[in-house]
């Protein structure tokens, strides 16, 4: 990707000393690119359309994003950042552990109510992620599985839930919520709250004793 | 698309008139583009790329596959061919509604088990595809999800399934087997039988009275 190599990433700070306003942009312009990435795919997507789509020649378009993988990235972690938040409340919720996997879905299709091309694109795009990036985003993929797996086998042991395999049935859960971000939109019949608790009710009414 | 205008479909016979040999090196173009596109993404891969997948020439390919686009229209038909089969199969089984249900899932996770590459590329791409071939690939995926819902509308008339609504209930359904395309594969530790039922237990256990 020789869009890469134009950056001048050697001499740029860390992001963690840029100030606010450069980080209120940077989101702005992941956002938008982010539609386009949903809309076109990552590969279809060129330089040139960001840059018109952020309203950003390309030297500012780079001082935003390094490069136009490490744009993938950033919209994927914008979203899991998100995703990993709300499941790490779920877990620790107080109630049963059929309430926490209640809450587990609610706070997932929170996110992919607000952030469906994000969604989209993570779904679709995560393939073209690579090197040290792609090592991030499995592991924090897999964190994510590993917290609905988690409270599954938590509800198991406590006795709450009838499970033959823990990450079958996160599995069945995952996909289960996965596959909302083709329809559930912000103006539709339903709000992601009823959606989540329609799920729940069907999956709890599966796995509890 | 370039390559489109290339092709001398003016000229060309209707498949029903090719011969079976035409057909059957066509399903091998369709089934090796289908693993190229599963890889790359539709919009990333080139004609060249195709012509050395398919060891062919450029003409030779098209003389198969009419354009790009049509060749995605392809790998979509043949999955859903058997998709659609499946299904029609299941909605007539004999049993109750929930073997009905079952039998559908299982008919379902056959097909991802054996076309994968075909499946992410439906799922991935289909919105590359368009006019004629897009109103016959949305009326087709929607029959399938129709006939899924009509199973579970039918044992909510007959009173055996609990469901509050059908079509939301279907969609919880058809996420949960959609997504086993990322990771259900021959060789792993569990047949597509085996997923089916385990995913069946979890969804009637959910639903059935």
């Amino acid at each position: 990707m020789a869009a890469a190599q134009e950056t001048p990433t050697a001499s740029a700070p860390p992001d963690d000393r840029r100030s606010a306003k450069w980080h209120r942009r940077r989101d702005e312009v992941i956002d938008r690119s982010a539609r386009l990435f949903a809309e076109q795919g990552f590969h279809a997507t060129s330089t040139t359309e960001l840059c018109e789509a952020n309203e950003l020649g390309k030297g500012a378009l780079y001082y935003y994003i390094g490069s136009k993988e490490e744009l993938l990235a950033l919209i994927i972690d914008r979203v899991m950042d998100e995703v990993l938040a709300g499941a790490e409340r779920a877990a620790v919720a107080e109630g049963t552990p059929g309430d926490r996997l209640r809450e587990l879905g609610r706070e997932y299709l929170d996110v992919i109510f607000h952030y469906p091309d994000h969604v989209r694109v993570f779904l679709h795009e995560f393939t073209a992620v690579t090197g040290e990036n792609a090592v991030a985003l499995r592991a924090r993929r897999r964190a994510f599985e590993d917290i609905v797996e988690q409270v599954i086998a938590d509800g198991a042991t406590s006795g709450a839930f009838e499970v033959h395999d823990a990450r079958l049935t996160a599995r069945a859960w995952l996909g289960t919520h996965n596959y909302t971000y083709l329809w559930l939109r912000p103006g539709g019949d339903l709000s992601a709250r009823e959606v989540a608790d329609h799920f729940a009710r069907i999956f709890l009414g599966g796995i509890e004793r």
